[in-house]
């Protein structure tokens, strides 16, 4: 049998197991095909989406008996081409989409099975509507799919108070690469039987097999929001300010965003946001606190934590939102940001973590390696403060030619990375590994880790089939 | 060289890794060989006790090259023979004790580095003195170590709020079984790269290699505290109560401890313990709501949350603790419960989960259940019931001899698990598997699990010679 035929087989099986409806063969085939950015373009000898577990099964053992290899792919909004097929063209993309039923929901147990195809939006809705909070959330959420947030460990905003992806799930199912189909489907806050599997298949990206449902955590629902944009001199005091929003909130803070004046002053000039306050600051907080109880009353708890922090100059100024237009203007700085550095020419982008501890370090130290390296080059530090997750993108020099900067992209990233490692850091806080950062990964990680997990790969994906290049090298 | 030789070689070369003082050939001995309970009593070529990580890798590497079997131990207060050495007397007990500092606390990151052997209660003192909380709380506190908490994915009373001892950890340090020291031991709060490795030997009971040092989270301190002991009709009611207790408290509650009228009378009547209420009730919950900033008062959430039950009949009577002393003598009845039931003869416990949804349908089944295989059998359950763990405990009927209760162990195990099993529950849900539990754990577990648990041992001890025969047969 030549190869030509080998394909024309499998097509075939392929076909007979998800209906012509699901073997993608249309206009829709070229976006599946390509990394949202552009970064990526690959082939594949199939695009399936199978409408059940059962045809996921059947389509990894048809790929599996053949020797091809297979990229499992969800709403493809992940930000390091860990769902695009290689070039090669030799694998078959499968894609969650049609599994997207939520299969029960226990408000009693505060958990709701979800398949892995579903949007993460209407997960958020599914629980709102039982009077519960599913707390993941994103800026992807109205297509990403939750069988990839949980492949890919996803962040987000609210993890300083309910975790990461991982810190939600209870129970897990998933597709072996031989297609054998693990039903960890326990609804259990505890389960101490054995070695935790989900959590190997969770933040894998695929590459030991396809997540296809997953029993997922509920949080009573806030009914009390206050929120405050705070003014300050320094990351260091929006440090020593973290320590003392952690202990006034109980610990409930539901977001701690730091951004620095260049970010603001992006936002205002080109996404329609607004400074609220009537002086510049060096640098700016988001801080949100919520409550499942209207008598556990946020509001002056936020007003007495800045009082006090305003009368020891902890804090230069702040605002308190008075409405819900009010915060939604604070949160349009924020959100403005990230998009606002599109005009102000090329980005170059990072996803670093450190210790809380170090995060004020961290950035003057990174900020000091790529000037020297770059003068001019305008860092725009902001993001996750209360989780040590600061998204360092590096704005171009004013007049600087776009693609001179962007060809720094390499260099920028060994720069920043090297200043994250010395402080213990991490170079994918929240994006993963995928395609882009293997040669990174590599660099981060010892031997011995690098052993381990290859010795977890090959015990679980023996052939190497599942998403080959994708965390480790093919 | 003959068998006698290697052993006199082994014990040669350990004794100059660790130094005499390191062999414990004295009276130490016994008891580290012996379950706490008298379940099991092995032997051991040698026992010792490392000073250093390096000691701990080196004295594995020369059991990798003997291929000499390890059994890692720590606090020895584990409840299912997980640290105990096999009858065969073919092993090396290596014992953390030694491995007892703590290695940084880092209060602006919210993170201690504790070594395997620090005893769980200093290290809540060590958090404490740093205005700190470090949650993990349970019964052994007083002698157990991390290292073995952590291997054994301890459980406890604040793991409702808190979690299970994985979900406190961000970093961890452990040797593999060829003596090759793994150090993941970052005190980061997002780090999304390439396998959750700390995952994998949190939780494997020491079959995968030895936990030397762990990165812990902490927590703002409480301050405040409200404790009521609730009498109610039903486990149904309890459970009604539990959701709204949930969303008053703003998911703060720090224990839902559920009680049988029987054991509240067996507390009372062998263990000290008063009841406050003035009527007896079928069943109790012991209740408390902590927080880390006075503002948030408790006390009135609590009272507001049970006059509203109390109004609509929901609860049947409340007592709130009026004092620490009042707070100390509800506790009383919790612990004095577990020690009461020695004194009215044999006990048959069990350590059940199942979805909170179904902790009432579970204790009435389980009941029915044993009540028909023996009748006059005491069933006392009780429990953590937030995270649906519930110790179904079985008290001899009265007059019944003792041995002859007890001979009844696996057969009441049995009938009880299946009942568990039906729920989607877990026959181990913070104890863990250990030796006890082997049989039951492959009863449980789909053949796939099986193969997929089993093929993560081999990958990572590929001799079989980490705790052989625990979780997995060996």
């Amino acid at each position: 049998v030549n190869a030509a035929d080998k394909v024309t087989s499998l097509r075939a099986k392929l076909r007979g197991i998800v209906g012509d409806s699901g073997l993608i063969d249309d206009e829709r085939a070229a976006p599946m095909l390509a990394e949202p950015r552009g970064l990526f373009h690959g082939r594949a000898l199939a695009i399936v989406q199978p409408a059940s577990v059962d045809e996921v099964s059947a389509v990894m053992r048809a790929c599996w008996e053949a020797d091809v290899p297979m990229v499992p792919q969800g709403g493809n909004t992940g930000l390091v081409g860990g769902a695009i097929a290689s070039e090669a063209g030799n694998a078959v993309v499968i894609s969650t989409a049609r599994l997207n039923r939520i299969r029960a929901l226990d408000a009693a147990n505060d958990t709701m099975i979800a398949e892995a195809g579903c949007i993460l939006a209407h997960l958020q809705e599914a629980a709102s509507a039982a009077d519960r909070l599913f707390p993941l959330s994103l800026g992807a959420e109205g297509s990403c799919q939750i069988g990839g947030n949980l492949s890919a460990n996803a962040g987000g905003i609210l993890t300083l108070r309910y975790g990461n992806a991982r810190d939600l799930v209870l129970g897990l199912e998933a597709v072996l690469p031989d297609g054998r189909v693990w039903n960890g489907l326990n609804g259990l806050r505890k389960n101490n039987t054995g070695y935790d599997l989900k959590h190997l298949f969770i933040g894998a990206e695929g590459t030991l097999g396809i997540v296809t449902a997953a029993v997922l955590k509920l949080f009573p629902k806030p009914v009390a929001t206050a929120t405050a944009l705070v003014g300050l001199e320094s990351v260091e005091s929006a440090l020593a300010l973290l320590g003392r929003a952690r202990a006034a909130s109980d610990d409930r803070l539901s977001a701690y965003e730091l951004m620095p004046r260049r970010g603001l002053e992006f936002a205002v000039a080109h996404a329609g946001a607004v400074d609220p306050l009537p002086r510049p600051h060096g640098w700016y907080v988001l801080l949100e606190l919520q409550t499942a109880n209207a008598e556990f009353a946020p509001a002056p708890v936020l007003e007495n934590l800045l009082e006090a922090a305003l009368a020891e100059r902890l804090v230069e100024d702040a605002a308190i939102a008075a409405s819900e237009a009010q915060r939604a203007a604070f949160w349009r700085i924020r959100e403005g940001l990230v998009e606002a550095q599109k005009a102000e020419g090329g980005s170059i982008k990072h996803d670093i973590a450190v210790p809380v501890s170090s995060v004020p370090a961290f950035i003057a130290e990174a900020s000091a390696a790529v000037a020297a390296r770059l003068p001019g080059v305008r860092p725009v530090p902001f993001g996750h403060m209360a989780d040590g997750n600061i998204h360092f993108n590096l704005s171009q020099p004013v007049g600087m030619d776009r693609a001179a900067f962007l060809a720094l992209w390499d260099e920028m990233n060994e720069t920043v990375h090297a200043v994250a490692l010395r402080h213990g850091g991490s170079i994918s806080a929240e994006h993963g590994i995928g395609r882009l950062k293997v040669a990174g990964l590599e660099a981060m990680k010892s031997a011995t880790e690098l052993d381990l997990m290859r010795a977890v790969k090959r015990a679980i994906d023996p052939k190497g089939l599942m998403n080959p290049g994708k965390v480790l090298r093919a």
